[in-house]
């Protein structure tokens, strides 16, 4: 189902070439303060760069409709809305017999037995991922003193990221790339030991977001190739802290304190103006495409912040679990 | 909460070195035909291996408690239960004030304000894993005819995998490694845009079982560094069959039809008889400690029937959803 | 938390005297036909009543924000948006300090620590209830071929409904009543034992609409006075007819083929111009005030159609648990 | 599903006449001391009552799995497990061509496809009830300093119990009852406006009770009765204190920190002596039975502490979203 979350619970709504987008956030604590235009940094974020950036251009412009009065929460469910502006649902047409290659049309087809709203891709467009950075900024300010931080590790396996996208541009291809996400100043022991582990929750939330292939705690993958004697993360002080950080940060699930550190693995955008084969699913025959469309080059370039909220919206339902955040704010923020 | 699943929903209890564990699974559709043995082959693959599994023997029989009778599922809650019998809780009490390095210990005292059960992990052991794996034997018959398979890729990033365990015998150490899953015979279909997407739903599952530090979709990572235009599965025929399989079977969090495959990282045993530094909570000295215990040199091997066993609830939930399991199994195995 | 359902699920957001009100209908099968028009007919029946209604005058006009394209429901969430636009929010002020009797006045101040939006009740507001009957109506599509059919059965303890309510409203005061709806055409074995008794989730959904006090199944608290041979059905035929139905077609949580049948009691409308006691927060001094407001004589006159919808989500849930409802719908309505 | 519980998550699972039945409570705060003597005395009070109470007698002794170490609860999950030692599965095999009327065996038949498991009702036996006061132990301890009681109004429409049940044994009949609970001392502000309010969830728990078929809070059925100048609740200080309290302690589903008071109705037990008609569901043919088996005259006789039980569950899954009771206990019990 489209919601997540036990406490902090959030739900999503619309399509990319319908009239718009939205996000029900339940459970937010009444009294936090909350301006139009604390959306604004964490929106622009997200926003296409300007080099290899899909041309679509939305004002991105947030409606809050419920659970804010007076420029703080009340307690009831907070809806947010955006109007979908620069639409073009007509450029959709063709793909629903001509599936693109790495692209929801084939399954969306089949999922919802032909009544799928396939228009750039619907209810599955990487534009609901809006939604979640607005949920996000909400986030942000109910974890805090813990902080949050993702960055671009590599584009195309490269450091070079202008460079390499540079090169892509000009052969009509796409590329991916890996984010790196932290978040310092959690406490000890958010997390349950199976189904509810941080890792399990991060993980799930993460999974959410269009185009994530892969993700990695701590050292990850190089965990796997460590002795015991390597990737034990031997605790320094009666606080916890360890001297390294290969569990990144959780143990048995649980937070221990360090710094929680993953890394997720962003696919290539699947849009490319470069030919490829696919399938017709009227004659059966094989065709070569080329997606005109309005696509990103790399939208791996605009998902740091969508992952950043992705990670607090997790920890805020952990803290709230965890009976840290106050179901009343207090007029604290 | 230590509960998983919307409509085939398990619940765990228990502990290392208490009574035993056991697991609820409400939502099996009545008539499923179940018999005891029928548990043998999966709990014996998660039995400790010869080489440098741990010397803790349990009997590891299955009581069958509630919601069988005459060897076929009544649709009521099953409930299954292993005694513990060989048990040592005295081993574990040092750990309480000498948290071992990359263990719960540390995260057990805080969460629970020192109430927590720390004899060998308490709830948080890997014994509970038992629990998945007699829930994925049930949930294996379910998904029929899929099919779903795990296997070990690497061992220390090593292929001979006897030989390097044999070495971290000799030096006290521990390893971890690498498995991958595959599910073949899904339908296309299975999975949400969002947060129930395929991929949420089986890293949730995954990142359940204690050790599980990374996990990749098809090939994952590596997509990240890969163009759109080699990244792309072209689909070859009206049935969605693709020629590579990069995504790992899933598109926009939806099944597609073909070879669904992840992997996961597991990270060496923690346990080890190597000496290593850790802090003595009492007098916040740092010390010196060489774990003895009974403790798998690598518990990645496993792993293979755990994560089969995780797959395989993630999938059963997902067909009942999509009304392709049903309800009442009509007396079909 | 404000959503309902585990297959077929809503979340409501707004508020009386904000922006508007609206719901998130999660779960709904894809190719469902619907038309704005289809939502007039149960939304007129919630319309205040000529005599003794309020004042205030909706348009209620629904805005389909997502979910449905080309008039047939995508599987994606639909989002039904009702702007509020007769609203006076600066009535409600004195009633933060002035808590009007037998209202939420006094309570959301408290649960939400003064941040409450107390404009009209907030989201505590009836007019909520304009959101369950947007899903009721797609939700009794969902059912067919079973009907429901809900009646006032008395109002202030008589069947003279106009006569009494002319009376009350001279005398500047408020009516109850009670409420029957019957559900035709169910089929046999929906709901669970336990928690999930179709009582239980029939329940816990009649008691989310404001001002119902009491729910009684089949002959209710009657059967509470009969003999076990007086309060038993007899069944009839193979089919499980019943020749009475003390039981409200419901037996150990599940339905058993006959009608269902429930009642519910609905208290007066607290908001009454008649003089009443109250304390005044701030001076800890009782104070004598008269509501004006716009309020309704007897809400429960519009509660036949909030009721049905109540009833009608709830089995459209039960009857996708029971997979008896297709995901896809297939143009079949 | 057979769980229920947001933050403290109970599951039941078990057969009347199998093994035993049982019950998992997930989300108990750590710390609470437990000992094992605690549960007798609400155990005792669910017991058959001498005069026209069922013969079967049991132990009724529970054994703690899990969740609970030196007396002390651990934050893990409780599994608590009985035994069933009196059982005679074969009384029960008639019932399956001979539904009783008023009983679940028709219903259960046709739920599980003739899988289920009929044995004295099996899993929707009221012997599970047994589980919700186990619980309901734990449940109480939590909610202290709120207190909670119940007791019977009426059985048969009568004050004379023991004079009603004599009449009703001699005429081979049973009775039903009306059951009054109160809890005392309960902070303003638990439940949520909608579909978490207090009555949903109250109601929600009680329907989960076998037998029960109404239930109404504060004035209830009569509250329709009245005007609104009657039934509103006159608030008479600061802190919320109504002079009446027709509301029974909840406006808006959300306490007030009056006194919560509901009734419920306990229809009559099924199984009787006194021959009645059913239909033979192989020949169709109608037929006469009478009920040997072993039962109760009038189990409204021990609902008293289910009941309690049920609605101290609620409030201490209310207590913890408010955060009034800590998710560590700190030895305070």
């Amino acid at each position: 189902m489209n919601s997540f979350g036990q406490l902090f619970h959030i739900s999503l709504f619309g399509e990319s070439h319908g009239d718009g987008i939205g996000v029900v956030i339940d459970g937010c604590p009444a009294g936090v303060s909350l301006k139009r235009e604390e959306f604004t940094k964490d929106l622009r974020k997200r926003k296409p760069k300007k080099k290899g950036g899909t041309p679509r251009m939305e004002e991105d412009s947030p409606m809050i409709i419920s659970g804010i009065l007076d420029q703080r929460t009340t307690g009831a469910p907070i809806a947010i809305f955006f109007a979908n502006k620069n639409i073009r649902p007509l450029d959709y047409l063709p793909f629903q017999m001509l599936p693109r290659p790495g692209h929801v049309d084939f399954v969306g087809l089949h999922k919802h037995g032909g009544f799928h709203d396939s228009r750039g891709g619907g209810h599955f467009s990487g534009r609901l991922a809006l939604a979640l950075v607005t949920a996000g900024v909400i986030a942000k300010k109910l974890i805090a003193p813990a902080e949050i931080n993702a960055n671009i590790l590599e584009i195309g396996g490269s450091r070079d990221f202008d460079g390499i996208i540079d090169k892509a541009i000009k052969e009509n291809d796409s590329l991916g790339g890996i984010v790196e996400c932290s978040i310092k100043g959690l406490p000890v022991g958010l997390g349950e030991p199976f189904f509810d582990s941080a890792e399990s929750l991060i993980s799930h939330m993460v999974f959410a977001i269009p185009g994530i292939k892969g993700i990695e705690f701590g050292s990850g993958f190089a965990c796997s190739r460590m002795r015991g004697s390597e990737c034990n993360d031997v605790i320094i002080n009666k606080r916890g802290k360890t001297r390294t950080n290969h569990t990144g940060g959780i143990n048995g699930g649980i937070t221990n304190g360090n710094e929680v550190i993953f890394r997720v693995a962003v696919r290539p955008t699947p849009s490319i103006v470069k030919k490829q084969e696919t399938v017709n699913l009227q004659t059966g025959q094989r065709e070569r495409m080329s997606i005109k469309g309005r696509h990103d080059t790399c939208f791996a370039m605009r998902m740091p912040v969508i992952v950043e909220a992705a990670a607090a919206i997790v920890f805020v339902d952990l803290l709230l679990r965890a009976q840290i955040i106050p179901r009343i704010w207090g007029g604290k923020i």
